[in-house]
């Protein structure tokens, strides 16, 4: 059976750099798509794109307009291919306007020194120990993320009480489980509650306007996590005139860094 | 007089969204010039366009291919405008290939509730308390930031021995002073030395594959800062397989942050 994230980034090819796609009611937002399941649509149009040279390395998503709900266009386009790097350009589409455009960055990698300099949640409780966030009522994407709080979930009340921080500490991996790779990924990136709904408790109107994620780890580390959860901090730096910014990391099980992402998010009020 | 680098960030208009500029010694680095003034560069394609439509918060720049020394052009295209918001794709050519790509959100801000999350470092000494970092024997551009350095600057010796971290806390300014403004704060983003320098107390061939510059600072915030030193902090989260990371953040000597920053870098070896 075809997995509900493999569905929803699925696209059918349309000649060459052209795709056509749909989004998908199991990712389904507020209104429109999931913000994570469109960005991965997007690289997905990259990884199988018959120009594709190497593995993402970098991803930067720029949401310019709302996704309606049924069919788009996807154009992926490689700007430059060098010996290790290839640069793409992406745009989806939607009755001939540009909702959403985004750059990537593959590389074949190859080994070399390495080292980290930040790293993994120390003693987190295992997963199995702690709750499941509850999805009844909550938008349909949230209930295709099995996310398992320690710190910073979503607020049971929203009260308006102001808290001091918006950082959060949790478990997560896709639901029902999946074989993480580069797409899958890219939509967990995007799973971060906005924080401003942690550090307020209160619903504000948000939309992320740009995300950029960084792929730490290569395709042979990816398939090494299988389906089981991964590792996830986040927190904000700043709240200020209307936008905001996140950022967050993913690790495995086993304490590596697999992803690092960012995102800049508009609010109202 | 004419402030070096306006001079190098110059751009004649050549006819609807194209520029033509010319890199500039005085920015010069190792080979070709300084990234940080070419992503200003491109930023400023899009400030002077007769489309604009807001203030950048946010920016994306993908280092595709080396720019050689001379002439480029730069395509600065709005791909949406909406009430609020503008989305921006950028390109520099140079002998009609894509050497950088770029996008920009430009937002028209209003007040709102605001507040921060993380701190400007606490207790700095002041600058002028401080030595400035030495740039005699550096490429030129090194020259044109008045760098103080309370952690992590350039190390004296190259000695391969490996150091625990790669965090930095300095103060910045442009050298000479000049008022701080969007294309001089996206320089400053990229002024961070490679921070895989500090950590191994090596050289190693690196570049930048792709450098995300949030703006938390509006216009007027900016206008305020003038031409004084900025408080700056920078570290890195992981190197693997000939990529690392390195985050760093902006704040005015009154600890307002003015701009995040993210980048990936390409090493060898």
């Amino acid at each position: 059976m075809t997995h509900p994230f493999d569905a929803a980034i699925e696209l059918a090819p349309q000649g060459e750099h052209r795709f056509q796609g749909a989004t998908s009611p199991a990712y389904a937002n507020l209104v429109g798509p999931f913000g994570g399941a469109t960005a991965a649509t997007l690289l997905n149009a990259v990884l199988q794109h018959p120009q594709r040279q190497g593995d993402p390395v970098s991803l930067t998503v720029n949401f310019a307009a709302p996704v309606a709900d049924g069919l788009f266009e996807i154009e992926a386009r490689p700007l430059r291919t060098n010996r290790s790097t290839q640069h793409w350009l992406v745009q989806l589409t939607q009755q001939g306007q540009v909702a959403i455009s985004a750059t990537a960055v593959l590389a074949v990698r190859r080994s070399t020194w390495s080292t980290h300099e930040a790293r993994a949640p120390h003693g987190l409780p295992a997963p199995e120990t702690l709750a499941a966030q509850p999805t009844a009522g909550r938008p349909a994407w949230v209930g295709r993320y099995d996310m398992r709080f320690v710190e910073g979930g979503m607020p049971e009340v929203f009260d308006g009480v102001e808290q001091d921080h918006a950082r959060s500490l949790l478990w997560v991996r896709d639901e029902p489980p999946r074989p993480l790779d580069f797409a899958s990924l890219t939509a967990i990136c995007d799973s971060f509650f906005p924080r401003i709904f942690i550090r307020r408790r209160a619903i504000t109107p948000i939309g992320t306007v740009s995300l950029t994620i960084y792929f730490h780890a290569d395709g042979e580390l990816l398939a090494a996590q299988g389906a089981g959860y991964l590792q996830a901090s986040a927190r904000a730096l700043n709240y200020r005139h209307g936008y905001f910014d996140q950022s967050a990391e993913l690790w495995s099980e086993q304490g590596q860094l697999l992803a690092s992402t960012h995102q800049l998010v508009y609010f109202r009020e």
